[in-house]
């Protein structure tokens, strides 16, 4: 093991047992280039990877110190269903099971479609397009893909709202996707705006045990 | 409404409509100018919101397009339980329920906890901490506050992957949150690295009705 790394491990030793606890300041370089008895340059590396890692905070004109761990944040990303089943290795596939155009004050296209992935459902789409704000929408069947996919390729980028939560499955969406009533689903709900006015609002619900999100943060 | 206010409302519509495609150049800034009847800076504006609200993607030497929607990401934070519980105007509980030192190959610290609100169970906290990275949390008695908070307190930053997941109460966790047996749970599953070695993981168990995870992106 090189020097710089045989320091970092100590570093990160004295971080992780709180001998250099979060906040406070470490020592400077050139007081641990000292107790180390190796060049500054050499605290330096050792140091950089620590900061890269996120737990060494460098600030100038003063000294360095352990960041805490805050509240963390990650990207969450909700990825095409069909790349999500594909992805698994099973194969795709769609069925429209809904299709109406709702007039009204607010006319909206309501679409209840069912994601397949090798011959087994996997995620119920229940959803509502805007008639006001995409009136193009009326033309498409979706009778052959998801509406997901005509959103994603036609529609400008905007707000996106996203909820996940855990439901029991009423009898109707449990029947959809072969499921006992009662059953546990995980439901990932989405809204979509252009600038202040409601493009399209979905449910994705999935059988539980077959879905998860994930996420990673640094 | 000012002049760059409506022509940057007809070139929503346009979006929305398609009659923008996405992908394709829009008219450039001088052509736009000439059929709005407006200076050049007028459009330019206009376009700036647009911009700004990443519809329309400026390019160097070239022209203005409209952007697609692409897969969405977003950030995704979870808050410290207390906070969440407070936030909500509830007030906030905390039980510890079980506490074990375990022994063998890899020593660990097992836990179970219980936050709650105005009087109702509301998460469930099993955890384990490695005792191997994190020995000091041998010592701490976790009586009196949960271990995220002294987690987030004490032990630097690091990776965290996190799970979302949706399932059925098992006995012994529907009994500790005074649900009946396979009531629907939203489920967070975390693990926590310090560089490769983990540090603790957690699954904070949730009552479908009174938990949801939300985000939101632009």
């Amino acid at each position: 093991m090189a020097r710089h790394d045989e320091i970092r491990a100590e570093m990160m030793r004295r971080i992780n047992a709180g001998e250099w606890p979060v906040n406070r300041d470490i020592p400077s370089e050139v007081e641990l280039g000292v107790e180390f008895g190796v060049a500054r340059g050499t605290i330096q590396r050792a140091l950089s990877s620590l900061v890269a890692q996120g737990l060494i905070e460098r600030r100038r004109r003063a000294g360095s110190r352990v960041v805490p761990r805050t509240a963390h944040a990650s990207r969450l990303s909700i990825p095409l269903i069909r790349e999500e089943i594909e992805d698994r290795g099973f194969a795709y596939g769609y069925r429209l099971l809904d299709r109406a155009v709702v007039g009204g004050p607010v006319p909206h296209l309501r679409l209840c479609c069912l994601h397949i992935a090798d011959g087994q459902p996997f995620q119920l789409e229940r959803r509502v397009i805007s008639l006001t704000a995409l009136p193009q929408a009326e033309a498409q069947p979706f009778d052959m893909s998801g509406p997901n996919e005509w959103l994603v390729r036609e529609v400008p980028a905007s707000r996106v709202t996203t909820r996940i939560s855990a439901e029991a499955a009423d009898p109707d969406s449990a029947a959809m996707l072969a499921l006992p009533p009662g059953a546990p689903l995980l439901v990932v709900a989405r809204q979509t705006f252009l600038a202040d006015a409601p493009l399209t609002r979905v449910r994705l619900l999935h059988p539980a045990e077959s879905y998860a999100v994930t996420t990673e943060s640094f």
